[in-house]
């Protein structure tokens, strides 16, 4: 049971990358008891799971939850089936690396999990600007699915809360997310954006505080890798994963 | 793809028990090519997932799709945590057997397959009349689940596909539910209902196809057992699970 001198607690969306890390911060920094949920759904790019612990560890999370499911049974992704990740540049339409429904099935997880724990708050990291153009990274989709949530569960019904999904980068260009969370003192060098990491032959060459012995760097050309590597040079700043990956290489 | 001249497809929840069984068997009476989805959460009643198993063959899916994860560590259920199932009847508010988001995260995925699968249709089993109180089992949530769908998914953004739910047991008794079961040659022997199996001492004195060697038996007295049992009593008809149990008792 919480109490009203208690601080507020908030289920956080993390998947290890640059915007939900970001957005666990911004949690934190709202004064919020924060619950990190990760999901292992058996994406190309597990190594970001790695990612979401280290954050959720430097962050400070009163407790970090991975839910495990097998998508590619599902498929129709990218990420999750025998299709390739593009690496010409983000297209005009929704990519193949758009996971059917993955939002939606995140945030069932998350309401589950804030109604057993009496948060109201549920962050999740997307971003309707220097985003892939996914469906479920839009306001819309995020009013629909809230006005859902306070149906669909006992404490909604009962009146005892009413959820409230925090989307504090929505309208964020890529640049000031990141100006946001240096500022407030994550460091991106534990985060992991890159779809489709490169791991053949480098086991020796290449390294970074993720890649456990220096086996995995991101590829660099996958839309994740552009997006965030623009949104540095428009930082004007250095992407300290990479930094770290070049200070290990021969 | 699918084409035009082939039929409809739809994805069709199935938990095994008595509504959800029905439900399968109504989508294939409108003609449609269904797909199962069953949900190994680590129920308490984990001998339904055999049950929609052999639901799913009797009937005729056209793929049956069983997706694990692991609710016991969001818990607050008497069927995913430490707490006892209620064994006194029905309760006037939501009980303890309500598991949190149950039915959005089963509807999660339910979409992201319907969506690689060009199907529209969801079918759930979910009823109002004779149900446990749960939220989650209501119009006005099911009409807010179908609307956030709609704004999710690459389909439903592109145009190609508008989701609906059908809930067709929705106002329907238990009674009348069965009395459609059968009328459809549904044989509720494979059906299975109880939350809390009885297990202990039994292996030798008890049977039934779902036994697995007569090792299971509904236990009678929780919530589910009491629906169950007065919807065959109130549509005169003997329950043929309890029938074939009493055959092999000593």
């Amino acid at each position: 049971m919480t109490t009203s001198t208690d601080p507020p607690r908030a289920v956080v969306l993390l998947s290890g990358g640059l915007d939900s890390s970001t957005t666990l911060a911004l949690a934190l920094a709202e004064g919020y008891e924060t619950y990190a949920i990760t999901f292992d759904y058996q994406q190309r790019h597990r190594i970001e799971l790695q990612a979401a612990r280290q954050v959720g560890e430097y962050l400070g999370v009163a407790r970090h939850l991975t839910v495990s499911f097998d998508l590619r049974e599902i498929g129709g992704s990218a990420l999750t089936a025998d299709i390739a990740v593009p690496k010409d540049g983000p297209a005009t339409d929704i990519p193949v690396t758009y996971v059917p429904a993955r939002n939606t099935i995140f945030l069932s997880f998350a309401l589950a999990w804030a109604e057993v724990l009496q948060a109201s708050t549920i962050f999740i990291g997307v971003n309707e600007v220097d985003y892939s153009g996914y469906p479920d990274c839009r306001p819309e989709y995020l009013e629909a699915y809230e006005h859902m949530a306070n149906l669909a569960t006992r404490a909604s019904v009962a009146g005892t809360t009413r959820f409230v999904i925090k989307a504090p980068l929505l309208s964020l260009s890529k640049a000031a997310i990141i100006k946001k969370g240096v500022h407030l003192g994550l460091d991106y060098g534990i985060t992991w954006s890159c779809y489709d990491p490169v791991t053949t032959g480098l086991a020796e060459t290449t390294g970074g505080r993720l890649a456990g012995g220096g086996r995995y760097m991101p590829c660099g050309a996958c839309d994740s890798c552009r997006i965030r590597q623009k949104g540095f040079e428009e930082a004007g700043l250095p992407d300290p994963l990479l930094q770290l990956i070049d200070s290990h290489a021969v």
